[in-house]
């Protein structure tokens, strides 16, 4: 029996959550024990759950302390699990983060620090630099979030206000080998960006991170404007001496989690089409694009004849206009709905991998033909919502919402749309 | 000798204006000549070199008039072109479309009426109803833009509010037969929408128009209310019998200007990926969505494998925050080039098949993996200029507009993304 169109985006999704899953994905990169000692540290929404996948696997002593996001913790024998705030640090974060850079220091060359992490690491391992103020970078983070800069651009700002981002992590840890884990949610799975690169050599500069705050015309404090423009705290560049030691091997990719689905989508007779994994952009823009890709292969079959499947990662951003409650997936989907007007035979999911659209308790969401239609009868005027950024509450009356919990993985966002062939 | 990207773009879009060209579309699905009289009529961006080939081949007595937009005009020896105002309706459009009513009255049924739509008709032949003012119209048009009505609410009001819109000229021209040959310019190339559909019968109401009106509560005069009120002035519905004999015949499609550049491209050994023939969206956000197909070629060869060109067409908008020149495909290229930040092997061209961009005088311009760097060169900050929509600025300093001259044709813009192969 085929599985219907839900459930068949239901299944893309699944196969794209466990191609990032940290307990199958991480035991097979795991580096050979040290002679000395073995240090787990980490942070990220995977962090609990790549710990657990190291704990059950490593075949030598350790002790370590990772950091992941409120609700995305599991219990660890030998590691120590610390939940904190995400997206805006809080002092757990910053209490953790000083641990973790105390528990990396005074290491010999012989020990070893594996460094597990993954996005949302950036948050959770908040360190402000000396001077500044946790209060600080908080209200850069929000203000930042709010604007919608893309993440490449925030980590820039984090980084050079931070005393663990950018490096700083494997610089202190020298001259112990560090072998990092990433499970990455960044276009381009560039490890200096995934979680802020703790353990990554840095091409930023603090002028960077000046030029990013002007272009948000962000209203940073003179603590903050002083310490950027100072030049005395810049993070490890490529060929700093202290990161000879460090190693970066990527376990997980938003790649990897839409190859899975696109493999599922072929197991069952779907071609996938992979547009991108790092597709970014004002969700509801990107939605028209996605949306007119998909009219074009329900009318003209292309660039794949249907039934198919548009595939697509990356992150895309929202800038808050209305007063609702609603994530960047949601609202994507919302706009998918507005802009197919009901066009048959097309249907969508859209989810954020780690569980969490935005700050609500789905995924995401699916949009069906009848989306519209079924709104109106009950009464929701779905441009009044779309207008007021409320596309939790569209989705959450249709009973269409897409909750998984927190998945202990990240690898961004996953949009799939599938295109039934047309009724003969 | 192969050419070089910026050739093979340029030849792509010359393929694609070729296909969209009236002289070498419309002969093909020209009627045959009726037993009485022949009267051609016509508005749009095309309408000049749609008369041009009907002439030239038009086996019998013919005479007509058509109007078109300033500086798209071509010279005919017996149907007349009027040049008129577009995008804001002038008198002499008014005058126009008036004279062009009359042509088509008290014809018989041997008579022939050849209308010829094309793109910029709904501005061009901009006549109102018996009563109402062209300032009615035009306060109408501006209050329901600005408070965001759809764009099928706006027709629906304005086929209501004219003497030739909706169908009304097809039933005007009753009993003469009535062909009508279209160029499209819009998603889903539906007749009744392109140039407001004069020859094709409305299914909106006045009554629909009245619910518009109120909807937004624009506040309409009293001579505008009372025309929607009085159902004397309804347009011809599907089933009309003054329609029956009314035909109409798509001569060109953005579809087939992609088309036309695929076929171009496979010739040349580079796989093209059509996208879609009807993109919308916020010009610098489409511009990301392109730039991370373009990437997903790059680095996985997905959706195809380099040597690839995407191409799309469509629509996009630029909401103006800024004082530069500009329109909305360069505007498109200066957003690609900074999101691809000088990525090698990845040159574009976007451009409008009428020939003009927004207002200037440049059809697009091609954006290459030098673009920023020669820009940074010239002195020019691409940022600045793209936060000033001064894209025209941009592309003009470095000499890459594509420039054509009015096109006489209008299938909408044009886009060609060519990605290299991977330097071995």
């Amino acid at each position: 029996m085929q599985p219907s169109p839900r459930q068949f985006l239901r299944e893309l999704f699944d196969a794209a959550l466990a191609a990032a899953d940290p307990l199958a994905r991480v035991p097979a990169h795991l580096p050979r024990p040290p002679k000395g000692r073995t240090v787990v540290v980490g942070a990220g929404k995977a962090a609990a759950a790549m710990a657990k996948a190291v704990e059950d696997h490593w075949p030598g002593p350790l002790a370590g302390l990772v950091v992941t996001r409120y609700g995305h913790g599991l219990a660890c024998s030998r590691i120590k699990v610390v939940e904190a705030g995400h997206p805006v640090p809080d002092a757990v974060g910053e209490a953790t983060a000083g641990d973790i850079l105390r528990l990396v220091r005074g290491l010999s060359p012989d020990d070893l620090v594996l460094c597990l992490v993954s996005g949302g690491g950036s948050a959770l391992l908040s360190l402000p630099a000396p001077g500044l103020a946790l209060a600080d970078k908080q209200s850069i983070s929000r203000a930042l979030l709010k604007c919608g800069a893309a993440i490449g651009e925030m980590n820039t700002v984090r980084k050079h206000l931070s005393a663990i981002k950018g490096g700083r992590l494997a610089a202190a840890a020298a001259p112990a080998k560090v072998v990092t884990l990433v499970i990455s949610d960044v276009p381009g799975d560039d490890p200096s960006v995934i979680g802020s690169g703790p353990t990554t050599a840095d091409p930023t500069t603090a002028a960077d991170a000046l030029g990013v705050l002007a272009k948000y015309a962000i209203d940073a404090s003179p603590a903050v404007i002083a310490h950027l423009k100072s030049g005395a705290n810049e993070t490890p560049k490529p060929g700093d001496p202290r990161l000879a030691r460090a190693k970066t091997i990527i376990v997980a990719r938003p790649q990897d989690a839409l190859e899975a689905a696109a493999a599922r989508a072929r197991e069952l007779g779907i071609t996938p089409v992979i547009l991108g994994d790092s597709i970014e952009g004002e969700a509801r823009e990107v939605a028209k694009v996605h949306a007119a890709i998909a009219s074009q292969i329900a009318r003209f079959g292309q660039p794949a004849e249907a039934p198919a499947v548009l595939l697509s990662g990356g992150e895309t951003t929202v800038t808050v206009r209305g007063h609702g409650r609603g994530g960047r997936n949601a609202e994507f989907l919302l706009a998918l709905a507005l802009e197919l007007k009901g066009a048959a035979g097309i249907h969508a999911l859209a989810a954020d991998t780690d569980g969490i659209d935005g700050t609500e308790d789905n995924a995401g969401a699916v949009a069906a033909p009848d989306s519209l239609a079924r709104a109106a009868q009950a009464g929701l005027d779905a441009r009044a919502l779309f207008a007021d950024n409320d596309s939790y509450r569209f989705f959450s009356a249709l009973g269409d919402l897409v909750t998984t919990g927190p998945t202990r993985t990240n690898v961004n966002d996953f949009r799939a749309i599938f295109i039934a062939p047309p009724v003969a």
